[in-house]
């Protein structure tokens, strides 16, 4: 072992100070509050959630798993939670679930990476449901069933139809009503991935007309990475939470138990800070769309459907572009300048476009970004 | 909303004291060291460890995943490591990357009952290599090569070998090197699963030929729940790690990233504290075999091979049973009895056979377990 310098993970730091202003639409949506960080300080040992296991983690009364499923199925509008590691695993759960070794999943331009990789993991074909380009990257509801009529006259069999709720380029928000009403009608199930809404803005998976809710802890709920929940409609629990004929109290798809620890202690703890703040949805709105104007005024401009529906926004920035081209740091001017005042997030060395949220920042905090971008802009143009 | 009661989730507590004594053998190798617990408060805020990431959570620099994941290699004496959910988590990656669907997996009898539930979900067969019951329940490594011919003369396809390398029911150590021997002279590939011995013991992959082993942080390696670590030999990093088509660099079995949060921040934490604990390990098996002389002075007796060679420990305990059937308390006296005397972890109600692990006790502690144990039968008995 004399190769191995083990002082590197002595005094693990997190060099991303506390009191930056982060404007990362993946981490805006997880910062805990203060009763989640007291319930981890109680259960970081391992194995710890399993004091009072009876054999499954779904039914631990202590702390209160088998209580949370059944409220925030209430809170979500759907039959049946489980935890699972994240929106990701979510997604695979379901179509190894359902699906047969090369049917098609249908699903948006826009969906997230994972959603393809899922798809490959669980040996399935994909259908893109195009989105209509620059500048809106919007994708049309009606053409699902175009997709799905195409794929039915060529006998290719479809397994699942998925729609991401809210996607993480350009953040918009998807009709998944309509989409939902398509499966329906078709006779497919339907996953919505929620990785970006739930938690963040009121979601009703039955309204959505939605057969599973794919959710993210850590991205939008507010918890402690990994984690997540998979929610879904009584016509489909049979077969996703099947059990195991070997040991039949353990459901096959959860391989017994999934988030067994810390993560899904936070989500708990996270839950009713999570149902207060959706109720503020609104004002969130408010701020992104001020953002927006604010920006657009000098010259940058929004990329996806105006006005904003949520507050994962991207930009096209020519007039940062201009100024990294004379710029003696280049690209980078705008990210160390964001830096010196204490401001974060924003992906290094890119000027052409610039993606942010201001998700939870006071107003206070949304009017100092907004006045030190423009500040930024002011002292470095033409320099 | 109103018909949620959200009182429940903000004041979690984890009932199960901080100064109990546990003997739960699931849990004696997953408490944290300080460490690793300031670790957690640096990166508990969701998807915090992905603030320099690039693309992939294995080659993360800040804070030190990617060096993480050479050095473990080299611990463990193998080729390449990834971040997992757990051991189930790494036994399912394995089986759905190299298997055919219908192919036989080869498996003690002792198994953790994960393994069984992978190969349902992986949509595989097992062929179980039998223990020899009552009261060793040792597997012979020989045995293998019985169940491999039987099943290659049947023409029935073999995906994988696997091996607990010590099960969770009796604590028996197998004889990993031989299994591997036969495995890789048959010429198929060999799991080992660790959850039990990577952290708690000395383990070197290449010498007990194992093509992958699957590992438990927060079972053995004092870390938060829930995580793991798939380690790979070379010949098989192409199948187990291919990465998407659309996406080149995400790696379809790990869905891009896998433990992306807190688990694996108190994994690397706690790599020093483990490193030095596995050269303790003579000294933790004569605890074992201490109390085992112990308890079975007294009545108990040790189930599994002798002498122990692990501290997970299960004894039949007939002198509790006899108790237990004049107690008015029943079966639960001997649970009360600990508990008054601030040890946990034993299971409720039972006494005809009592499951145990002293293993990172201090001498002081495990003579005080052993010594109560004692006192609660000379009291209780004959009233």
């Amino acid at each position: 072992m004399e190769e191995i310098n083990f002082d590197k993970y002595k005094n693990i730091k997190r060099t991303f100070g506390r009191d930056i202003i982060n404007l990362n639409p993946i981490q805006r949506g997880g910062e805990l509050p203060l009763q989640s960080k007291q319930a981890i300080y109680e259960y970081w040992d391992g194995y710890s959630v399993c004091d009072y296991c009876g054999g499954r983690l779904d039914k631990v009364e202590t702390p209160p798993i088998h209580e949370y499923l059944i409220d925030i199925s209430k809170f979500l509008g759907m039959d049946v939670t489980r935890p699972t590691h994240g929106a990701r695993e979510s997604k695979f759960i379901v179509m190894n679930a359902l699906c047969n070794k090369g049917d098609y999943v249908v699903l948006d331009g826009n969906a997230h990476y994972t959603s393809f990789v899922a798809i490959e993991r669980a040996k399935l074909n994909s259908a893109v449901v195009p989105h209509n380009g620059y500048p809106t990257y919007e994708v049309n509801a009606e053409k699902y069933s175009e997709i799905i009529d195409n794929l039915e006259d060529e006998k290719k069999p479809i397994g699942l139809i998925l729609l991401t709720h809210v996607e993480g380029n350009y953040g918009n928000l998807q009709n998944a009503e309509k989409v939902g009403k398509i499966a329906k009608k078709k006779g497919y199930p339907f996953l919505l991935n929620c990785a970006y809404t739930v938690g963040r803005m009121p979601v009703n998976g039955k309204k959505l007309n939605a057969d599973f809710l794919a959710i993210s802890g850590h991205k939008s709920m507010a918890a402690a990475s990994p984690c997540g929940l998979l929610s879904i409609n009584n016509e489909y629990g049979d077969k996703i939470l099947r059990t195991s004929k070997t040991h039949v109290v353990k459901e096959i798809e959860m391989l017994g138990c999934t988030s067994r620890g810390v993560p899904i202690v936070s989500l708990m703890a996270s839950f009713p800070y999570i149902a207060e703040r959706v109720k503020k949805w609104n004002e969130e709105l408010k701020k992104t769309q001020f953002v927006v104007n604010e920006l657009e005024s000098i010259g940058f401009k929004q990329l996806g459907v105006k006005p904003k529906q949520h507050d994962l926004t991207k930009f096209e920035s020519p007039i940062l572009d201009e100024i990294a081209q004379k710029n003696k740091r280049k690209g980078y001017f705008f990210y160390e300048e964001l830096k010196k005042r204490g401001i974060g997030g924003i992906k290094r060395g890119t000027t052409k476009e610039v993606k942010l949220s201001v998700y939870g920042l006071s107003w206070e905090q949304v009017n100092y970004v907004v006045n030190s971008i423009k500040e930024i802009v002011k002292e470095c143009i033409g320099r």
